[in-house]
């Protein structure tokens, strides 16, 4: 196992649903210091691209992107959730269906800071249905920009994203992928991945 | 000036209604080198207090808060926002007005995360009307945690939040405080402040 992996089996709780919680150290509650690991790691992995600009969504992606802008040196830029039926023309906007609440938002990032030169690195927290990212996906095009690759922290390899955007073509890497949750014995089973 | 000031001064953006943006480098794309100095500023502003943890507000404060609790070394832990009439018993929470968008929100902060014991840093981007801030003492006091202090990185000196925060005896740090906004001149107005 990973460091992450790690991490997920000593303090991640199982829920109904085919939950895993994590939120003591990875998206309510944050242990910077693993943050800082996930950085690197994102760093590591993606360190032949020409990456300009670091994309990711609020909330929870905000503190997984940090960390890995900082070891690029390059700007950090989230979306934000807009529920409002006025966006301007100055929006690239895409909609995104929720999987974690539930709900659908328009997704904005103002035209000023993403063209046609940006190299971008996507990264979230979390991967389920892929929406999210498939929002910053249609985004980014509406701007031009080239996505060199996405960053997850933690994808739910049971459900349908990770193939979607690998079927894509685009090259996604997901630090920890489970596979299982069993919620009687508390086991949680990880993806095998080759060593990177 | 300092260089949050003269950051503001070359790269902030005055818009009608007392607006200053700062999109470009503080809350929609950010300058992560940048924000890393706030949180060194941050830390050695309140190095003499022994901070537990750090506690922000979802969304932009998370990129402020992160670099500031990296560098005392905790956790960092942020209040969501919830429109759910349905609030669990296990989750602390407060009514919030904001001023940035206008509305009402529930904030909330896992009871799991916060505890009499913790002695805590508040860290924001922006402070106007300071009910953000208040809404993040109020939790705090749920749990009877201490708040050492807070930091906020732009403060609206015209408004009346910086006021309400410290006659409340609380120590307030804001980088920079706005004194006046000129929209025909462009002129951006600081509050003097005492070399800390």
């Amino acid at each position: 196992m990973n460091f992450l992996e790690e991490r997920i089996v000593k303090d991640g709780v199982l829920k109904p649903g085919n939950i895993v919680k994590v939120d003591s150290f990875l998206n309510h509650q944050m242990d910077v210091a693993l943050l800082d690991e996930i950085g690197r790691e994102f760093h590591r992995r993606f360190a032949d691209k020409q990456i300009t600009k670091v994309l990711t969504i609020e909330a929870s992606g905000i503190a997984i992107a940090y960390p890995v802008a900082r070891e690029f040196g390059v700007p950090l830029l989230f979306a934000k959730k807009s529920k409002s039926a006025n966006i301007g023309d100055d929006m690239y906007t895409a909609e995104v269906e929720s999987f974690t609440h539930k709900n659908k938002n328009q997704v904005v990032v103002s035209k000023q800071f993403l063209n046609a030169g940006d190299r971008l690195l996507i990264i979230d927290d979390f991967l389920a249905n892929g929406c999210a990212l498939q929002g910053l996906i249609a985004i980014a095009e509406s701007a031009g920009a080239t996505v060199e690759g996405l960053g997850i922290a933690i994808e739910k390899g049971f459900q349908m994203g990770g193939k979607i955007i690998r079927d894509m073509g685009y090259h996604l890497e997901s630090l920890a992928i489970i596979e299982g949750l069993d919620e009687e014995t508390g086991k949680i089973t990880f993806r095998a991945q080759e060593e990177q």
